[in-house]
């Protein structure tokens, strides 16, 4: 999966070197945060680990915190490009939502990782990386708000009711992330794929029966 | 509100003033991480806060962990006592969620470093404080279902699903702890609670229309 593309060939073998050790370090440090939270995580430990001398380090990041925030992206990246897939393909109502979380589910137990990383510290010590995966979950929500927008029914939703829609369904798959990554590794997810699935369905069929109101509403602050 | 409880005043002096250096140990140490990770403190530097020597810690703590725990213990304590006191309160229907969202996030911002403290530990690097937070959120899902078991509609519908429900709403209502804490400590938090109010009642919405079938429904798996 990490192997370079095509038109990567032409690169002198240095560059190409230089680009596996990169992704060694990457690789190394999702390693060792497994069990550890990121700020207690030193670039010593990490070039160690992949076998070079730490000022070495700073010829692939200026620091630990920017391979934090690549961690970040290449975490959001193929999660996106995993969603995309899953839009493309057409299935019936019912199936659809069954499929989607059998999905998701399989890919966060394939990448457990990432997840782990993301789980944690979307709560952890360096603000920046905090604040970068709080970005990329809203970007998300609102992803998902747009495609719920070309839905059928959703003529006379406001934005702020879509976000609001999309917010809930993220929020569940969030929550079963959690409850997958509590699973030891190679555990069963069947109990967490069946409440999802039918959290969403719950979701779901509420959604006739909601009546959207233009978006923010202060004068019902008041009373 | 830290004072003792009436009967504590034939206690000697000594034994109170114990009492009141093992919660200023607990304050110092909710203090110290409200921007870092419990397990990057050090014992050292909650004993420096309060003014004693390190070694006169254990007169209150085994270790760091079982403050920790003791912590996580507090915060959800004086949170069930909020709840308990909303579901005493008997209010319309509408007004109970608008009601309980506006209740809810208010005592998140009055007790910050408390749901901080729990939101980051729940993915911090101290097993037993991550796993104890984690059984205790399960704990006020559960309370949660048999709550709604005594609802009108609720005879037809299968522990699971009223499992599955509290989840949902939970879930909602961590969410919308997340976006609380992301604001600034005395912002306002109106938007925050109007989408926590919208999902809930959306969610309240859907109830009427879901056909609770048996739990586990084992057979649909092989499809």
């Amino acid at each position: 999966m990490r192997r370079h593309s095509r038109h990567r060939e032409e690169l002198a073998p240095r560059a190409e070197q230089k680009q596996q050790t990169r992704q060694a370090l990457l690789d190394a440090a999702l390693r060792l945060v497994a069990d550890n939270s990121f700020d207690g995580l030193s670039l010593r430990e990490v070039t160690r680990e992949v076998g070079i001398v730490p000022t070495a380090f700073y010829r692939h990041f200026q620091s630990m915190e920017e391979l934090g925030l690549v961690l970040v992206d290449e975490s959001f990246r193929t999660l996106r490009r995993m969603m995309r897939a899953a839009r493309e393909g057409a299935l019936p109502h019912e199936q659809l939502v069954k499929r989607s979380v059998e999905t998701f589910v399989g890919y966060v137990q394939a990448h457990r990782p990432y997840f782990q990383f993301l789980m944690r510290e979307r709560f952890g010590g360096v603000a920046s990386i905090r604040s970068q995966i709080r970005s990329e979950i809203r970007l998300f929500v609102s992803e998902l708000a747009t495609d719920f927008a070309r839905f059928p029914g959703a003529d006379g939703w406001s934005n702020e009711d879509l976000q609001m829609l999309s917010g809930l369904i993220v929020g569940a798959m969030i929550s079963a992330t959690e409850q997958v990554l509590e699973l030891p590794p190679r555990a069963d997810a069947d109990d967490v794929i069946r409440i999802a699935e039918k959290q969403l369905r719950l979701i779901i069929l509420a959604t006739p029966h909601w009546k959207s109101q233009p978006s923010r509403p202060q004068a019902e602050d008041a009373s």
